[in-house]
Protein backbone atom coordinates (compact mmCIF):
# COMPACT_ATOMS: atom_id res chain seq x y z
CA UNK A 1 0.00 0.00 0.00
CA UNK A 2 1.33 3.14 -1.04
CA UNK A 3 0.76 6.56 1.39
CA UNK A 4 1.02 10.11 0.27
CA UNK A 5 2.29 12.57 2.89
CA UNK A 6 2.14 16.76 2.91
CA UNK A 7 5.07 17.65 4.91
CA UNK A 8 6.14 21.39 5.91
CA UNK A 9 9.73 22.46 7.44
CA UNK A 10 11.70 24.82 8.05
CA UNK A 11 14.97 24.74 5.94
CA UNK A 12 17.15 26.44 8.50
CA UNK A 13 18.13 23.42 9.88
CA UNK A 14 18.85 20.96 7.29
CA UNK A 15 21.37 20.34 4.90
CA UNK A 16 18.61 19.78 2.18
CA UNK A 17 16.24 17.15 1.43
CA UNK A 18 18.25 14.33 0.33
CA UNK A 19 20.02 12.00 3.10
CA UNK A 20 23.35 12.21 3.06
CA UNK A 21 25.07 10.25 5.91
CA UNK A 22 26.13 12.32 8.98
CA UNK A 23 24.27 15.66 8.17
CA UNK A 24 20.54 16.28 9.11
CA UNK A 25 18.35 16.15 6.07
CA UNK A 26 14.42 16.38 5.61
CA UNK A 27 14.60 13.16 4.12
CA UNK A 28 16.86 11.59 7.18
CA UNK A 29 15.08 12.71 9.27
CA UNK A 30 11.47 11.72 8.11
CA UNK A 31 12.72 8.05 7.06
CA UNK A 32 14.22 7.92 10.86
CA UNK A 33 10.62 9.26 12.34
CA UNK A 34 8.53 6.56 9.75
CA UNK A 35 10.57 3.63 10.60
CA UNK A 36 10.07 4.65 14.09
CA UNK A 37 6.29 4.96 13.97
CA UNK A 38 5.97 2.06 11.72
CA UNK A 39 8.30 -0.12 13.78
CA UNK A 40 10.21 -1.39 10.65
CA UNK A 41 14.13 -1.39 10.60
CA UNK A 42 13.93 0.83 8.02
CA UNK A 43 11.26 2.92 5.07
CA UNK A 44 12.37 5.11 1.49
CA UNK A 45 10.56 8.12 1.38
CA UNK A 46 10.43 10.01 -1.63
CA UNK A 47 9.39 13.67 -2.33
CA UNK A 48 7.87 15.87 -5.38
CA UNK A 49 10.76 18.55 -4.94
CA UNK A 50 14.12 17.82 -4.06
CA UNK A 51 14.84 21.66 -1.99
CA UNK A 52 18.56 22.68 -1.70
CA UNK A 53 20.16 23.29 1.94
CA UNK A 54 18.05 26.22 3.38
CA UNK A 55 14.88 26.35 1.31
CA UNK A 56 11.86 26.06 2.97
CA UNK A 57 8.50 24.21 2.11
CA UNK A 58 4.91 24.48 2.98
CA UNK A 59 3.20 21.55 0.51
CA UNK A 60 5.74 18.95 -0.15
CA UNK A 61 4.34 15.98 -1.28
CA UNK A 62 6.00 12.86 -0.73
CA UNK A 63 5.03 8.86 -1.04
CA UNK A 64 6.46 5.89 0.80
CA UNK A 65 5.26 2.15 0.65
CA UNK A 66 3.75 0.28 3.77
CA UNK A 67 2.35 -2.82 5.34
CA UNK A 68 -1.40 -2.72 4.08
CA UNK A 69 -2.81 -2.70 7.68
CA UNK A 70 -1.33 0.64 8.45
CA UNK A 71 -3.88 3.37 9.75
CA UNK A 72 -2.65 6.81 7.97
CA UNK A 73 -4.46 8.76 11.06
CA UNK A 74 -2.67 6.80 13.23
CA UNK A 75 0.56 7.51 11.48
CA UNK A 76 -0.54 11.21 11.10
CA UNK A 77 -1.04 11.41 14.81
CA UNK A 78 2.35 9.12 16.15
CA UNK A 79 4.23 11.55 13.67
CA UNK A 80 3.26 14.74 15.71
CA UNK A 81 4.62 13.03 18.84
CA UNK A 82 7.88 11.92 16.79
CA UNK A 83 8.88 14.47 14.84
CA UNK A 84 11.41 17.64 15.54
CA UNK A 85 9.40 20.53 15.79
CA UNK A 86 11.00 22.23 12.37
CA UNK A 87 9.51 19.50 10.63
CA UNK A 88 5.38 18.59 10.46
CA UNK A 89 3.57 16.17 8.50
CA UNK A 90 0.27 17.84 7.33
CA UNK A 91 -1.65 14.76 6.75
CA UNK A 92 -1.21 11.54 5.72
CA UNK A 93 -3.21 9.35 3.40
CA UNK A 94 -3.42 6.34 1.30
CA UNK A 95 -2.34 7.38 -2.23
CA UNK A 96 -4.18 6.33 -5.47
CA UNK A 97 -3.06 3.64 -7.51
CA UNK A 98 -0.06 4.99 -10.05
CA UNK A 99 0.78 7.83 -6.95
CA UNK A 100 4.24 8.48 -7.34
CA UNK A 101 5.58 11.98 -5.59
CA UNK A 102 8.11 13.20 -7.89
CA UNK A 103 7.43 11.25 -11.15
CA UNK A 104 3.19 12.17 -11.33
CA UNK A 105 3.60 15.79 -10.61
CA UNK A 106 2.38 18.09 -13.11
CA UNK A 107 4.21 21.06 -11.73
CA UNK A 108 5.55 22.27 -8.47
CA UNK A 109 4.69 26.22 -7.07
CA UNK A 110 7.39 27.71 -5.52
CA UNK A 111 7.27 31.45 -3.38
CA UNK A 112 10.33 33.75 -3.20
CA UNK A 113 9.81 36.71 -0.19
CA UNK A 114 11.87 39.72 -0.30
CA UNK A 115 11.33 42.52 2.24
CA UNK A 116 12.47 46.10 0.73
CA UNK A 117 10.33 48.44 2.53
CA UNK A 118 11.00 49.37 6.64
CA UNK A 119 7.32 49.58 7.46
CA UNK A 120 7.23 45.35 6.02
CA UNK A 121 9.75 44.28 8.29
CA UNK A 122 8.33 41.38 10.57
CA UNK A 123 11.16 40.31 12.46
CA UNK A 124 8.99 37.14 13.03
CA UNK A 125 9.19 36.40 9.42
CA UNK A 126 12.69 36.98 8.89
CA UNK A 127 13.31 33.55 8.45
CA UNK A 128 11.57 33.14 5.24
CA UNK A 129 11.94 36.79 3.76
CA UNK A 130 14.86 38.23 2.35
CA UNK A 131 16.27 41.37 3.47
CA UNK A 132 16.46 43.84 0.20
CA UNK A 133 18.25 47.49 0.88
CA UNK A 134 16.42 48.89 -1.98
CA UNK A 135 12.72 49.79 -3.16
CA UNK A 136 11.77 47.17 -5.85
CA UNK A 137 9.93 48.19 -8.83
CA UNK A 138 7.56 45.23 -9.12
CA UNK A 139 6.27 46.55 -12.35
CA UNK A 140 10.05 46.77 -13.84
CA UNK A 141 9.99 43.19 -12.76
CA UNK A 142 7.47 41.55 -14.07
CA UNK A 143 8.09 43.13 -17.65
CA UNK A 144 11.26 41.23 -17.61
CA UNK A 145 9.70 37.62 -17.04
CA UNK A 146 7.49 37.62 -20.51
CA UNK A 147 10.55 36.15 -22.19
CA UNK A 148 11.24 33.43 -19.85
CA UNK A 149 7.68 31.92 -19.75
CA UNK A 150 7.20 28.84 -21.87
CA UNK A 151 9.32 26.18 -22.82
CA UNK A 152 13.81 26.60 -22.69
CA UNK A 153 16.70 25.60 -21.79
CA UNK A 154 17.69 27.22 -18.93
CA UNK A 155 21.56 26.51 -18.66
CA UNK A 156 21.68 30.24 -18.32
CA UNK A 157 20.11 30.04 -14.58
CA UNK A 158 20.98 26.88 -13.36
CA UNK A 159 24.23 24.62 -12.08
CA UNK A 160 24.70 22.41 -14.77
CA UNK A 161 24.83 18.38 -13.94
CA UNK A 162 26.22 15.56 -16.04
CA UNK A 163 23.45 13.54 -17.34
CA UNK A 164 20.95 16.35 -16.83
CA UNK A 165 19.02 18.11 -19.31
CA UNK A 166 18.19 21.72 -17.98
CA UNK A 167 15.40 22.00 -20.17
CA UNK A 168 11.81 23.46 -18.05
CA UNK A 169 8.66 24.80 -18.91
CA UNK A 170 8.17 27.50 -16.98
CA UNK A 171 4.15 28.19 -16.35
CA UNK A 172 4.02 31.47 -13.91
CA UNK A 173 6.48 33.65 -13.07
CA UNK A 174 4.82 37.00 -11.30
CA UNK A 175 5.68 39.53 -8.66
CA UNK A 176 2.72 41.07 -6.13
CA UNK A 177 2.71 42.64 -3.16
CA UNK A 178 1.47 40.53 -0.06
CA UNK A 179 -0.94 41.63 2.45
CA UNK A 180 1.74 42.68 4.50
CA UNK A 181 4.08 45.09 2.03
CA UNK A 182 6.32 42.25 0.79
CA UNK A 183 7.65 41.52 -3.00
CA UNK A 184 6.53 37.92 -3.55
CA UNK A 185 7.60 36.20 -6.43
CA UNK A 186 5.18 33.25 -7.59
CA UNK A 187 7.17 30.61 -9.85
CA UNK A 188 5.30 27.55 -11.32
CA UNK A 189 7.15 24.94 -13.49
CA UNK A 190 6.61 21.32 -14.29
CA UNK A 191 10.06 20.95 -12.76
CA UNK A 192 12.92 23.15 -11.42
CA UNK A 193 16.41 22.14 -12.21
CA UNK A 194 19.24 23.34 -9.41
CA UNK A 195 19.19 27.06 -8.24
CA UNK A 196 17.10 28.24 -10.86
CA UNK A 197 14.45 30.10 -9.15
CA UNK A 198 17.15 32.02 -7.04
CA UNK A 199 19.08 32.74 -10.24
CA UNK A 200 15.60 33.94 -11.79
CA UNK A 201 14.88 36.24 -8.58
CA UNK A 202 18.51 37.24 -8.53
CA UNK A 203 18.06 38.61 -12.70
CA UNK A 204 14.63 39.92 -11.93
CA UNK A 205 16.23 41.75 -8.31
CA UNK A 206 18.38 43.87 -10.41
CA UNK A 207 16.01 44.97 -12.99
CA UNK A 208 13.71 46.19 -9.65
CA UNK A 209 16.57 47.99 -8.30
CA UNK A 210 17.21 49.87 -11.17
CA UNK A 211 20.70 48.20 -12.05
CA UNK A 212 19.81 45.73 -15.04
CA UNK A 213 17.04 46.90 -18.18
CA UNK A 214 13.74 44.95 -18.55
CA UNK A 215 15.17 43.01 -21.11
CA UNK A 216 17.81 41.55 -19.01
CA UNK A 217 16.63 38.10 -17.46
CA UNK A 218 15.42 37.32 -21.61
CA UNK A 219 18.85 38.31 -22.51
CA UNK A 220 20.51 35.42 -20.05
CA UNK A 221 17.85 32.91 -20.93
CA UNK A 222 19.43 33.54 -24.54
CA UNK A 223 22.94 33.45 -23.93
CA UNK A 224 22.59 30.04 -22.78
CA UNK A 225 25.32 29.59 -20.00
CA UNK A 226 25.60 30.79 -16.49
CA UNK A 227 26.00 34.29 -16.49
CA UNK A 228 28.73 36.07 -13.87
CA UNK A 229 25.98 38.74 -13.30
CA UNK A 230 23.22 36.66 -12.04
CA UNK A 231 23.53 36.65 -8.30
CA UNK A 232 21.88 33.46 -6.55
CA UNK A 233 19.83 34.75 -4.00
CA UNK A 234 20.01 33.48 -0.22
CA UNK A 235 18.07 30.23 0.58
CA UNK A 236 16.18 31.01 3.40
CA UNK A 237 13.35 33.86 0.86
CA UNK A 238 12.65 30.23 -0.78
CA UNK A 239 9.25 28.18 0.29
CA UNK A 240 8.47 25.39 -1.79
CA UNK A 241 4.35 26.07 -1.37
CA UNK A 242 2.44 23.43 -3.68
CA UNK A 243 2.69 20.36 -5.77
CA UNK A 244 -0.28 20.01 -8.28
CA UNK A 245 -1.10 16.69 -9.58
CA UNK A 246 -3.34 15.31 -12.42
CA UNK A 247 -6.61 13.06 -12.03
CA UNK A 248 -5.97 9.61 -10.55
CA UNK A 249 -6.61 8.27 -13.50
CA UNK A 250 -3.70 9.88 -15.42
CA UNK A 251 -1.18 9.58 -13.07
CA UNK A 252 0.73 6.66 -14.29
CA UNK A 253 0.52 7.85 -18.03
CA UNK A 254 2.09 11.30 -16.69
CA UNK A 255 5.10 8.94 -14.57
CA UNK A 256 5.73 7.32 -17.77
CA UNK A 257 5.72 10.36 -19.90
CA UNK A 258 7.78 12.27 -17.42
CA UNK A 259 10.26 8.85 -17.03
CA UNK A 260 11.32 8.87 -20.89
CA UNK A 261 11.34 12.64 -21.35
CA UNK A 262 13.84 13.65 -18.58
CA UNK A 263 15.97 12.83 -16.78
CA UNK A 264 15.31 15.01 -13.80
CA UNK A 265 18.56 16.56 -12.08
CA UNK B 1 11.11 67.12 19.50
CA UNK B 2 9.60 64.10 20.06
CA UNK B 3 9.52 61.29 17.92
CA UNK B 4 6.86 58.12 17.03
CA UNK B 5 8.50 54.90 16.48
CA UNK B 6 6.95 51.85 15.26
CA UNK B 7 8.20 48.73 16.12
CA UNK B 8 8.39 45.30 15.60
CA UNK B 9 9.92 42.32 17.46
CA UNK B 10 10.97 38.38 17.71
CA UNK B 11 10.26 38.14 21.76
CA UNK B 12 12.31 34.94 21.74
CA UNK B 13 15.86 36.52 22.44
CA UNK B 14 14.67 39.74 24.62
CA UNK B 15 14.05 39.75 28.77
CA UNK B 16 11.11 41.42 27.96
CA UNK B 17 10.52 44.97 27.22
CA UNK B 18 11.90 47.06 30.21
CA UNK B 19 15.68 47.61 30.10
CA UNK B 20 18.12 45.68 33.25
CA UNK B 21 21.13 45.64 33.57
CA UNK B 22 22.98 42.44 32.31
CA UNK B 23 20.06 41.33 30.31
CA UNK B 24 19.12 42.21 26.37
CA UNK B 25 15.80 43.60 26.57
CA UNK B 26 14.20 45.22 23.91
CA UNK B 27 14.19 48.92 25.67
CA UNK B 28 17.69 48.57 26.39
CA UNK B 29 18.29 47.31 22.46
CA UNK B 30 16.40 50.26 20.86
CA UNK B 31 17.93 52.95 23.50
CA UNK B 32 21.27 52.02 22.75
CA UNK B 33 20.75 51.86 18.82
CA UNK B 34 18.83 55.18 18.37
CA UNK B 35 21.98 56.58 20.80
CA UNK B 36 24.11 55.60 18.42
CA UNK B 37 22.22 56.70 15.32
CA UNK B 38 21.21 60.27 17.13
CA UNK B 39 24.95 60.48 18.23
CA UNK B 40 23.98 61.10 22.08
CA UNK B 41 25.33 59.23 25.00
CA UNK B 42 22.01 57.88 26.30
CA UNK B 43 18.48 58.51 25.10
CA UNK B 44 15.17 57.07 26.90
CA UNK B 45 12.51 55.32 24.46
CA UNK B 46 8.87 54.90 26.28
CA UNK B 47 6.12 52.07 25.09
CA UNK B 48 2.98 51.52 24.77
CA UNK B 49 2.87 47.92 26.09
CA UNK B 50 5.46 46.84 28.15
CA UNK B 51 5.74 43.02 27.08
CA UNK B 52 7.11 40.23 29.53
CA UNK B 53 9.79 37.95 28.03
CA UNK B 54 8.68 36.16 24.98
CA UNK B 55 6.04 38.36 24.05
CA UNK B 56 6.24 39.80 20.67
CA UNK B 57 5.12 42.66 18.53
CA UNK B 58 4.10 43.80 15.44
CA UNK B 59 2.44 47.31 16.56
CA UNK B 60 4.27 48.31 19.57
CA UNK B 61 4.38 52.07 19.93
CA UNK B 62 6.98 54.13 21.14
CA UNK B 63 8.22 58.00 21.83
CA UNK B 64 11.73 59.42 22.59
CA UNK B 65 12.75 63.51 22.69
CA UNK B 66 15.13 64.73 20.46
CA UNK B 67 16.54 67.16 19.38
CA UNK B 68 14.71 69.90 16.39
CA UNK B 69 16.63 69.36 13.93
CA UNK B 70 16.43 65.59 13.79
CA UNK B 71 15.31 64.38 10.27
CA UNK B 72 12.89 61.24 10.97
CA UNK B 73 13.49 59.66 7.75
CA UNK B 74 17.05 59.83 7.65
CA UNK B 75 16.55 58.18 11.74
CA UNK B 76 14.46 55.17 10.37
CA UNK B 77 17.24 54.49 7.48
CA UNK B 78 20.18 54.33 9.77
CA UNK B 79 18.33 52.24 12.49
CA UNK B 80 18.01 49.56 9.69
CA UNK B 81 21.54 49.08 9.71
CA UNK B 82 22.25 49.27 13.73
CA UNK B 83 19.45 47.25 14.77
CA UNK B 84 19.85 43.53 15.03
CA UNK B 85 17.73 41.43 12.97
CA UNK B 86 14.98 40.10 15.49
CA UNK B 87 14.36 43.75 16.10
CA UNK B 88 13.36 46.48 13.75
CA UNK B 89 11.24 50.07 13.53
CA UNK B 90 8.99 50.55 11.03
CA UNK B 91 8.06 54.06 11.12
CA UNK B 92 9.52 56.93 12.08
CA UNK B 93 7.66 60.20 12.67
CA UNK B 94 7.44 63.93 14.25
CA UNK B 95 4.74 62.98 17.00
CA UNK B 96 1.72 65.46 17.51
CA UNK B 97 1.88 67.68 20.65
CA UNK B 98 1.48 65.71 24.01
CA UNK B 99 1.99 62.51 22.49
CA UNK B 100 2.69 60.05 24.82
CA UNK B 101 3.02 56.71 23.34
CA UNK B 102 2.13 54.91 27.11
CA UNK B 103 -0.51 57.25 28.42
CA UNK B 104 -2.11 58.73 25.33
CA UNK B 105 -3.28 55.16 24.39
CA UNK B 106 -6.86 53.95 23.86
CA UNK B 107 -6.46 50.66 23.86
CA UNK B 108 -4.10 47.90 23.14
CA UNK B 109 -4.82 44.66 20.85
CA UNK B 110 -2.92 41.38 21.53
CA UNK B 111 -3.62 38.21 19.15
CA UNK B 112 -2.97 34.68 20.89
CA UNK B 113 -1.83 32.18 18.09
CA UNK B 114 -2.85 28.08 18.86
CA UNK B 115 -2.38 25.23 16.49
CA UNK B 116 -4.61 22.55 17.15
CA UNK B 117 -4.77 20.74 13.80
CA UNK B 118 -1.66 19.03 12.18
CA UNK B 119 -2.97 20.20 9.08
CA UNK B 120 -2.19 23.87 9.99
CA UNK B 121 1.23 22.90 11.85
CA UNK B 122 3.44 25.73 9.94
CA UNK B 123 7.36 24.72 11.18
CA UNK B 124 8.04 28.32 9.76
CA UNK B 125 5.89 29.61 12.08
CA UNK B 126 6.37 27.76 15.57
CA UNK B 127 8.46 30.50 16.92
CA UNK B 128 4.93 32.54 17.45
CA UNK B 129 2.12 29.71 17.77
CA UNK B 130 1.32 27.68 20.70
CA UNK B 131 1.03 23.96 19.50
CA UNK B 132 -2.47 22.08 21.25
CA UNK B 133 -2.63 18.37 21.16
CA UNK B 134 -6.10 19.03 21.47
CA UNK B 135 -9.00 19.94 18.68
CA UNK B 136 -10.42 23.06 20.26
CA UNK B 137 -14.06 23.97 20.10
CA UNK B 138 -13.85 27.51 18.70
CA UNK B 139 -17.57 28.39 19.29
CA UNK B 140 -17.42 27.07 22.58
CA UNK B 141 -14.48 29.22 23.54
CA UNK B 142 -16.55 32.62 22.10
CA UNK B 143 -19.46 31.58 24.40
CA UNK B 144 -17.45 31.54 27.79
CA UNK B 145 -16.27 35.56 26.60
CA UNK B 146 -19.42 37.06 27.71
CA UNK B 147 -18.79 37.73 31.39
CA UNK B 148 -15.67 38.96 31.00
CA UNK B 149 -16.32 41.96 28.45
CA UNK B 150 -16.28 45.30 30.01
CA UNK B 151 -15.10 47.11 33.49
CA UNK B 152 -13.97 44.34 35.98
CA UNK B 153 -11.47 43.60 38.78
CA UNK B 154 -9.61 41.45 36.85
CA UNK B 155 -7.71 40.19 40.34
CA UNK B 156 -8.57 36.72 39.31
CA UNK B 157 -6.32 36.43 35.81
CA UNK B 158 -3.63 38.65 37.10
CA UNK B 159 -0.40 38.18 38.91
CA UNK B 160 -1.05 41.26 41.67
CA UNK B 161 1.92 43.90 41.95
CA UNK B 162 1.46 46.53 45.35
CA UNK B 163 0.58 49.76 44.53
CA UNK B 164 -1.29 48.82 41.20
CA UNK B 165 -5.13 48.13 40.22
CA UNK B 166 -6.10 45.29 38.29
CA UNK B 167 -9.54 47.26 37.03
CA UNK B 168 -9.30 47.02 33.59
CA UNK B 169 -12.04 47.41 30.45
CA UNK B 170 -12.01 44.55 27.96
CA UNK B 171 -13.15 45.56 24.55
CA UNK B 172 -12.66 42.46 23.10
CA UNK B 173 -12.16 39.23 23.09
CA UNK B 174 -12.52 36.49 20.12
CA UNK B 175 -11.31 33.46 18.81
CA UNK B 176 -11.51 33.03 15.28
CA UNK B 177 -10.03 30.64 12.56
CA UNK B 178 -7.42 32.35 10.51
CA UNK B 179 -6.81 31.59 6.62
CA UNK B 180 -4.07 29.08 7.43
CA UNK B 181 -7.01 27.71 10.35
CA UNK B 182 -4.91 28.46 12.81
CA UNK B 183 -7.21 29.40 16.02
CA UNK B 184 -6.54 32.81 16.83
CA UNK B 185 -7.53 35.27 20.07
CA UNK B 186 -8.16 38.41 19.55
CA UNK B 187 -8.34 40.41 22.64
CA UNK B 188 -8.49 44.31 22.71
CA UNK B 189 -8.43 46.06 26.22
CA UNK B 190 -7.55 49.57 27.35
CA UNK B 191 -4.54 47.89 29.04
CA UNK B 192 -3.20 44.60 30.60
CA UNK B 193 -2.40 43.59 33.61
CA UNK B 194 0.93 41.64 34.25
CA UNK B 195 0.01 37.94 32.06
CA UNK B 196 -3.96 38.66 31.82
CA UNK B 197 -4.11 37.78 28.20
CA UNK B 198 -1.73 34.43 28.82
CA UNK B 199 -4.55 33.67 32.09
CA UNK B 200 -7.61 34.43 29.77
CA UNK B 201 -6.13 32.06 26.66
CA UNK B 202 -5.39 29.53 29.40
CA UNK B 203 -8.70 29.55 31.00
CA UNK B 204 -10.41 29.45 27.37
CA UNK B 205 -8.15 26.42 26.21
CA UNK B 206 -9.58 24.71 28.73
CA UNK B 207 -13.26 25.43 27.88
CA UNK B 208 -12.07 24.66 24.35
CA UNK B 209 -10.73 21.21 24.51
CA UNK B 210 -13.72 20.10 26.82
CA UNK B 211 -12.30 20.25 30.96
CA UNK B 212 -14.21 22.72 32.03
CA UNK B 213 -17.98 24.52 31.05
CA UNK B 214 -18.33 27.48 29.12
CA UNK B 215 -19.29 29.65 32.50
CA UNK B 216 -15.79 28.42 34.15
CA UNK B 217 -14.03 32.00 32.70
CA UNK B 218 -16.76 33.79 34.26
CA UNK B 219 -16.84 31.93 37.55
CA UNK B 220 -12.80 32.49 37.66
CA UNK B 221 -13.63 36.58 37.39
CA UNK B 222 -16.18 36.62 40.04
CA UNK B 223 -13.79 34.70 42.57
CA UNK B 224 -11.55 37.68 42.45
CA UNK B 225 -8.17 35.62 43.36
CA UNK B 226 -5.84 33.90 41.34
CA UNK B 227 -7.09 30.31 40.84
CA UNK B 228 -4.53 27.58 40.63
CA UNK B 229 -6.37 25.66 37.83
CA UNK B 230 -6.38 28.84 35.53
CA UNK B 231 -2.32 27.68 33.34
CA UNK B 232 -0.61 30.74 32.52
CA UNK B 233 -0.11 29.43 28.70
CA UNK B 234 3.50 30.18 27.07
CA UNK B 235 4.69 33.75 26.22
CA UNK B 236 5.57 32.69 22.85
CA UNK B 237 2.30 32.84 21.41
CA UNK B 238 1.20 36.40 22.17
CA UNK B 239 2.21 39.42 19.79
CA UNK B 240 1.00 42.89 20.72
CA UNK B 241 -0.60 43.69 17.04
CA UNK B 242 -1.62 47.45 17.37
CA UNK B 243 -1.92 50.54 19.62
CA UNK B 244 -4.89 52.95 19.30
CA UNK B 245 -4.86 56.71 19.78
CA UNK B 246 -7.26 59.47 20.25
CA UNK B 247 -7.35 62.12 17.61
CA UNK B 248 -4.27 64.61 18.05
CA UNK B 249 -6.51 67.31 19.76
CA UNK B 250 -7.25 64.98 22.52
CA UNK B 251 -3.95 63.35 23.00
CA UNK B 252 -3.10 65.77 26.05
CA UNK B 253 -6.89 64.91 27.97
CA UNK B 254 -6.33 60.94 27.53
CA UNK B 255 -3.24 61.39 29.01
CA UNK B 256 -4.27 63.31 31.80
CA UNK B 257 -7.18 60.85 32.31
CA UNK B 258 -4.70 57.48 32.55
CA UNK B 259 -2.61 59.36 34.86
CA UNK B 260 -5.50 60.07 37.40
CA UNK B 261 -7.18 57.51 37.28
CA UNK B 262 -4.97 54.42 37.41
CA UNK B 263 -1.36 53.36 38.02
CA UNK B 264 -0.44 50.96 35.19
CA UNK B 265 0.99 47.84 35.75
Amino acid sequence: MRLRMDVAYDGAGFSGWAAQPDRRTVQGELQTAVATVLRVPEVAVFCAGRTDAGVHARGQVCHLDVADDCRPDEVLRRLAGVLPEDLRVRAVGIAPADFDARFSALWRRYAYRVCDDPGAADPLRRHEVLGWPRPLDVAAMNESTTPLLGLHDFAGYCRRRDGATTIRRLIELEWHRDEAGLAVCRVVADAFCHQLVRSLVGAMLAVGGGQRPTGWPGDVLAAGSRRPGVQVVAAHGLTLEEVGYPADDQLAARAEQVRALRVLA
